[in-house]
């Protein structure tokens, strides 16, 4: 027997207990092939097999065209952050960002620091990220426009795929990738660490529109130009090989919920658990604005830091992990991503109740 | 019940057994905390632990003192070979490199082609790379020596770690670290993908002397300013925290099984049974110098390339598995790295030894 915790994780977080189980039951004997899959040379046939498989995997669930690459690398969302200027931004254009937060502040940044033109369309700094600014501002001649579908600190999520008109557009969705269907052919380039909404941590996906291709500047490092892995299957060198491995497990878990309308409608139906009580309480209140609030991170505060640390020490007793908030805000958060079970937010809901009661 | 191959795979390859069953016990709830390592927050007490106790293993096993850094990146050892001219190659002086092979020819081509002034301080290129060459002709103003301590396509590996006088010497140990001896004071800075002898692919272990930080070239991307993950410990993004926490396993493993110069006697007994029979066989030929032979990979030749694809294909048959040689020299190869079994090279010389008699 084995016991399970309520983990509501930023990431990385948790997994679908039925990928876990059979990661485990193949574990040193993966499916009679007398070793593990961390053991298998990248080369082989079954390896091959596996990467294949996670690659039609996201190419099903989001409805990929033959027009985009579909990509594992590594280095997390923050490699993505200066490989991305440094591939797509040429000296006499300008990177364009939409400034929603902590991770999109560190994308900006970024760009800025390897010696680009970088300009800001946007901002929602002024009201210290509670929500997403509609209107853009963009340069003139945009290399690309970066937003961040959905910000993991101040939980704010984009309801609506900005239209950029001809400017590329970029999306870092690390924390929502595959929880919601997006219009991906708006996308020239979409990324995510996989340790949130569909793995481990130890591999980025990344989703690349072949027109983008012949964009690349010249002369770059071999390893953070998009053309070598792309040439190479995500095999130029060693894969890290397990992390894809479970990833491909959650994609075909992810499919077998069925579409990614299905998987928001699910998503809206775990968040409006938690936010149906900070609409119904002034206890409790929510720190985003309605409109931009996110499915997958749900930010919200106590009556006092008190109450707060009262409430993360309670919670955790009852075996409910990972509710204090971000250091850089404080409070509470509940992150529920795909993969965190229904029962887990029920019961988080009937302890928020409680709690009030017993505290108000 | 579970199968187990003989696997000879030279990366990622054989893991220790009892790791394995280890990982495969804890994988749903690690140790009772009632969530996979996969699904911890990399912020949490637990998972600080595990980074904690695989550094504290590496220092214990290498002898390292205080003056040095252990840091587990990500993107392989291809991402080193950009990322050690960016950090300590100024544009004033050279980046000299010993060419022992195909992954010190990758080495020293990306330090040019990142733009920085290179040169080839030796080379055993004149015999396709079967010998370790002993001669140095260091450049001017050289801003390091670059070497592959074993290189695991020919099969040669150092037996003496270089003298580099005041030059920092940096060491590709991919495919030999931990395997024997070495004199780490040498070093400025050593370096390995995991995948061979310490682990799975996923993450790199790099190990690099104090003194090295001040050298750091300004205005480096922060991801690959080795500064960031050294202030950061290893977590200024999420680390891949499942292959640190095999990497940690590994290491107790090695502990347990003595020091290197235990795990050295080891791996000699290991590869004498192959050795021994090349040297006593005019059936099979050895391919490379006998004083720099590599004690991790074997490759060798069986007279025709007829008889080379069948004594493949009768160990596959047999059990032993990725016998054949790197696509780019042909022949056949075995890879004895540190957690193959005895067994699987007694086996594999018994072999040996009956398919002489049935083809000769």
């Amino acid at each position: 027997m084995y016991k399970r915790v309520h983990n509501f994780s930023a990431g990385p977080a948790v997994l679908p207990e039925e990928v876990l189980l059979e990661i485990q039951k193949d574990l040193v004997d993966y499916k009679g092939h007398g070793l593990s899959v961390m053991e298998m040379s990248h080369r082989s046939k079954v390896y091959q097999g596996i990467i294949d498989d996670a690659t039609a995997s996201v190419k099903r669930i989001l409805g990929l065209g033959d027009d985009y690459e579909v990509l594992f690398l590594q280095g997390g969302a923050s490699t993505q952050f200066f490989t991305i200027p440094l591939n797509f931004c040429p000296d006499n254009q300008v990177a364009n960002y939409v400034n929603t937060g902590a991770w999109a502040t560190k994308a900006l940044k970024e760009a800025a620091k390897i010696g680009k033109k970088m300009h800001v369309a946007a901002s929602s700094e002024d009201k210290e990220f509670t929500y997403i600014p509609k209107e853009l501002e963009l340069s003139e001649n945009p290399a690309y426009l970066h937003i961040t579908t959905n910000n993991t600190i101040r939980g704010t999520e984009y309801k609506k795929d900005p239209d950029a008109g001809d400017v590329p557009l970029i999306a870092d969705m690390s924390s929502d990738i595959m929880s919601r269907p997006v219009d991906v052919k708006k996308y020239a380039l979409i990324y995510a660490g996989a340790q949130k909404n569909i793995g481990p941590a130890g591999t980025t996906l990344v989703i690349l529109r072949k027109d983008m291709i012949d964009k690349i500047n010249p002369g770059l490092p071999t390893m953070v130009d998009y053309r070598t892995h792309i040439a190479k299957g995500s095999m130029f060198n060693t894969p890290p090989t397990f992390a894809i491995y479970v990833v491909g497990l959650v994609l075909k878990w992810i499919e077998s919920f069925g579409s990614l309308a299905d998987m928001e409608k699910h998503n809206i139906k775990k968040a409006s658990y938690i936010y149906d009580i900070l609409d119904n309480s002034d206890f409790y209140r929510g720190t985003v604005v309605k409109e931009d609030r996110s499915l997958m991170n749900i930010p919200f505060r106590l009556p006092s830091e008190d109450l707060e640390k009262k409430f993360i020490a309670e919670t955790a007793e009852a075996g409910m992990q990972n509710l204090k908030g971000h250091r850089s805000v404080g409070g509470c958060r509940a992150s529920l991503y795909n993969a965190l079970p229904l029962k887990s937010v029920e019961k988080l809901a009937q302890f928020m109740i409680d709690f009030e009661k017993n505290n108000k």
